[in-house]
């Protein structure tokens, strides 16, 4: 894996954005406390994350660039979830955009937040199986790496100083455990 | 278990924050493709997230109402780091506050980002052993309820609809994995 090189940064303001809006709640407990609180409001129909399962027992990562910490990194393809689009079909899209695989087999296993005490954000785990190439095109600025992980070896993943997104490392963990349970009540 | 009474909302509004700041970066990629993308600015300092782990197995779970979500959740004790405050200070402060124990044992595994596309957020995880009754006070709005929950069922935990903050489970999933290391690497 080489290492991809940095975009530059041109230009950077504090703005107003037409992704993300503050809501602030003035809250009443029950027991008579009253306090104001505030959450960041995404989009309203939630995103996807695909865990992308080859028969070998490896999984799909990308790594792409990620403008929060304008750094490259590491996880499960993702995206948001279009006005209309199911869940499955959203994760049909983002796994053949980000990938260039489809997947026969679909499942939706839970849902996940990132910050539930500030956030609204909700992501749907959707477990891939049988994979095959059936790329589409994206609208990345850059092509994207596709690189295979072994569910065997998560802790050193999770260790990868590119690799620190709390929601790509919980959904590969819940679903290692979620395949063992199925393999064990196949037996 | 009691479900408790969720808080009532008096007042909402879409307005300026004082905990949250969108900055929009005007980016040019290696290939010489632009883009504008927007982040969310959080803390300077970042946050901790504690697993606190008893003798007998079981880690410290809290239930708080969460703003984000408008509901009770579960998760590992969190907060933010002080101005000044070491990242194991830090972790003791919200653990004693939190849950009323501290630990002898205290010790940064990893960081975990929530969402690094968008977000510039970082969390300590850390790992507390060794605990003891200590409380301080906090400055939450009503109790928190502790909850000491098993390290080998964490499956039923990440399938609970009460339990769905990815950074959580990711901490809970990879200290285990860490943990088994460390005692096969004892062995």
């Amino acid at each position: 894996m080489t290492k991809p090189e940095l975009p530059e940064i041109n230009h950077r303001e504090i703005s107003d954005s037409k992704l993300f809006r503050i809501e602030k709640l003035a809250l009443t407990f029950s027991n008579g406390v009253q306090r104001v609180y505030e959450r960041v409001l995404g989009g309203a129909v939630g995103a996807v994350l695909i865990v992308a399962l080859r028969d070998d027992g490896k999984v799909l990562l990308i790594r792409e660039y990620a403008c929060g910490t304008h750094s490259y990194e590491l996880g499960l393809p993702k995206g948001r979830l279009e006005a209309g689009e199911s869940i499955l079909a959203g994760a049909s899209r983002e796994l053949r955009e980000e990938t260039g695989f489809a997947a026969r087999q679909l499942r939706e296993i839970t849902s996940l937040t990132l910050a539930p005490g500030y956030m609204v954000h909700r992501t749907h785990v959707v477990l891939a199986r049988d994979l095959y190439p059936s790329p589409l095109p994206g609208d990345e600025p850059e092509p994207i790496e596709v690189l295979p992980w072994s569910m065997d070896d998560l802790l050193s993943l999770a260790m990868r100083e590119d690799c620190s997104e709390g929601r790509s490392l919980a959904a590969l963990y819940l679903v290692r455990d979620y395949l063992q349970k199925e393999i064990a009540a196949d037996e």
